[in-house]
């Protein structure tokens, strides 16, 4: 996607020197644009646990990498596997990517070899089913523009962009492709506290795309909702379970709540690799804490350019900082996934993946 | 209240110059305790404006002291009345104090002596109205303690705290009640973006106090209360109309929608003073909308100990900034008023105050 007119993706092989992947370092956007060498095993699982990278699909594809730098430093891919998986525990496609090296690269000799060919397809599968999510998707807005005046107002969270998954996004790919097709859209980008990945991230991404959007607060959402200034939600999704509950950046069970109480639709946008075949209750679904200097302080740029990060609570007043919420299948009003759009629940999900059990 | 030991008001007269009104200026909490003068209405009226005080119930008493030192300067006090309604649209106790100013000192010659006796009045009605409403609160507390193992998990949006009241608050006087009682509690005190009210004020308060609390960003509570981690919500408001909805700090909706969701009671304390006898739905009461600034920048206190104001978005991107929403009466399990609770309708209300029309 677009970066001041070049185009990038969320992860790439350096193109003169095969050993050396290279990613955006998320964490000083929107202020600072810093590329980031990532060598090693280390360095992958330290970009994906510190969240140098994040969004599900990104953190599959940096850990098909990050294999890939076990097999350059000969690292035995099983001890590797278990490094990277224990990186972050609610996002599936970790280990949906880091078994899909360890099926694929066992009976090889090659590991490097065979280990690059397997991190290059996982990046190119995630790519093509964004690709293919956005134009699913994309028919929804289109509907909704053809029964209005105005542009459809559609709201986000967190970021589900082309940042979190290499290429497209999965919750703004039928965005950027409703705009690209001249459908008139603007999006509320919900801030989404405590990192401000909607603020940093979603913000900073259409807006090189050249896509009308407005910031607003994690409260706001369903103030515009009742006033009829949302017209569809559409978000992301760390992981899915087969009958349907979403578990997604904390906060989003709160859209999907307004959403139903206002009758706005509701849609979650994932590729296949989100699935958790194996989950039936989203109430089993493992939910990150995280540490909670992430809700006290925040990072910034100050008046004299410089980032700094600055206390915004009573010093000793602690703080609790849960990552993801479930929003049950109930809420949700449809799953745009790359083989098209499905309901949230297990006779939809096995229609359009006839191929899993579960 | 306590502030290091000490005991404090929102706003008071100086001891030793009854033409000096003082108050906590609130935007450096909590990282600095500075007390203002207010010695003129401009002072009032830009404290009110610019959020130096806030909360409903302080605003009609800062309000109040307006209209004093309006006299004070020989203003025409209808003048002052419309310069004090103009600061803020939502709260209803602005209009409530200067009306009773204007009522109150009407065919009074000695303007000044008048209005200071309305604006003490105007004080001690809201002190003593909060005071209430902490015993009447204190027994639901009490009710559900009994019921369970340790404390009693109590969630509040905003700051409705004696900060926002004068003295007690609205929402935490039943929680500093029962505390005072010897009922454990524990308070999880949402972040409020954009001002952090939660984050600065009532995590301050509650820290003064000694009582238990933990930090969440406005999205959390939601995941909480689907784990049974909240016993009870409780939040003040800014209007609530005679058929009970209630207009409160923005993403105080989203909350009463998990609570409803997850058979939680969600309470609203209030001064019979917010009340709005005019209006019958919430949807009428109008909204401020504020600058986005407070959207896109935030200040907090710096490593080398400064308040810094730091940007957290991309410059160019622009915000929407609602500062309040309405929660449709349904979803309110209760109204903790100065004469006890009553049901979030017109029926239930009327009982309480059976002399109001409406």
């Amino acid at each position: 996607m677009n970066v001041d007119g070049k185009q990038y993706r969320g992860i790439w092989v350096n193109e003169r020197d095969k050993k050396l992947i290279q990613i955006i370092d998320q964490r000083h956007l929107p202020h600072k644009f810093i590329i980031e060498d990532l060598k090693t095993l280390d360095d992958a699982a330290i970009a994906i646990k510190d969240m140098h990278v994040r969004g599900a699909p990104l953190i599959g594809a940096t850990a098909g990498y990050g294999m890939y730098l076990a097999a350059l430093e000969c690292i035995d891919l099983e001890e590797a596997a278990r490094k990277l998986k224990s990186t972050r525990p609610t996002a599936i496609d970790l280990a949906w990517a880091v078994d899909w090296q360890l099926k694929e690269t066992k009976d090889k000799t090659d590991k490097a070899a065979a280990t690059f060919e397997t991190a290059n397809k996982i990046t190119e599968e995630i790519v093509e089913q964004c690709r293919k999510i956005g134009q699913h998707g994309m028919k929804l807005i289109e509907d909704i523009s053809r029964k209005k005046e105005g542009p459809v107002n559609i709201l986000t969270h967190c970021n589900a962009g082309w940042l979190a998954t290499v290429d497209y996004g999965t919750a703004t790919a039928p965005i950027y492709a409703a705009f690209d097709k001249g459908i008139k859209v603007h999006v509320w980008v919900d801030e989404t506290r405590p990192r401000n990945q909607g603020a940093r991230l979603t913000a900073w991404e259409l807006l090189q795309h050249g896509i009308p959007h407005t910031i607003i607060a994690d409260n706001v959402g369903g103030h515009l909702m009742q006033h009829g200034m949302v017209d569809m939600v559409v978000v992301g999704t760390d992981r899915t379970t087969y009958t349907g509950d979403v578990a997604n950046k904390i906060g989003t069970y709160l859209k999907a709540l307004a959403a139903k109480d206002t009758n706005v639709p509701f849609y979650v946008a994932l590729p296949s690799s989100t699935f958790d075949w194996k989950t039936s209750s989203g109430m089993d679904i493992p939910i990150e804490q995280r540490g909670d200097e992430e809700v006290k302080y925040i990072q910034g740029k100050d008046n004299s350019g410089e980032l700094t990060k600055v206390l915004l609570t009573p010093e000793k007043s602690p703080a609790a900082n849960y990552a993801f919420d479930v929003t049950p299948a109930r809420l949700v009003t449809g799953l745009i996934t790359e083989r098209g759009v499905c309901g949230a629940d297990k006779e939809g999900i096995k229609k359009l993946y006839p191929e899993k059990n579960g």
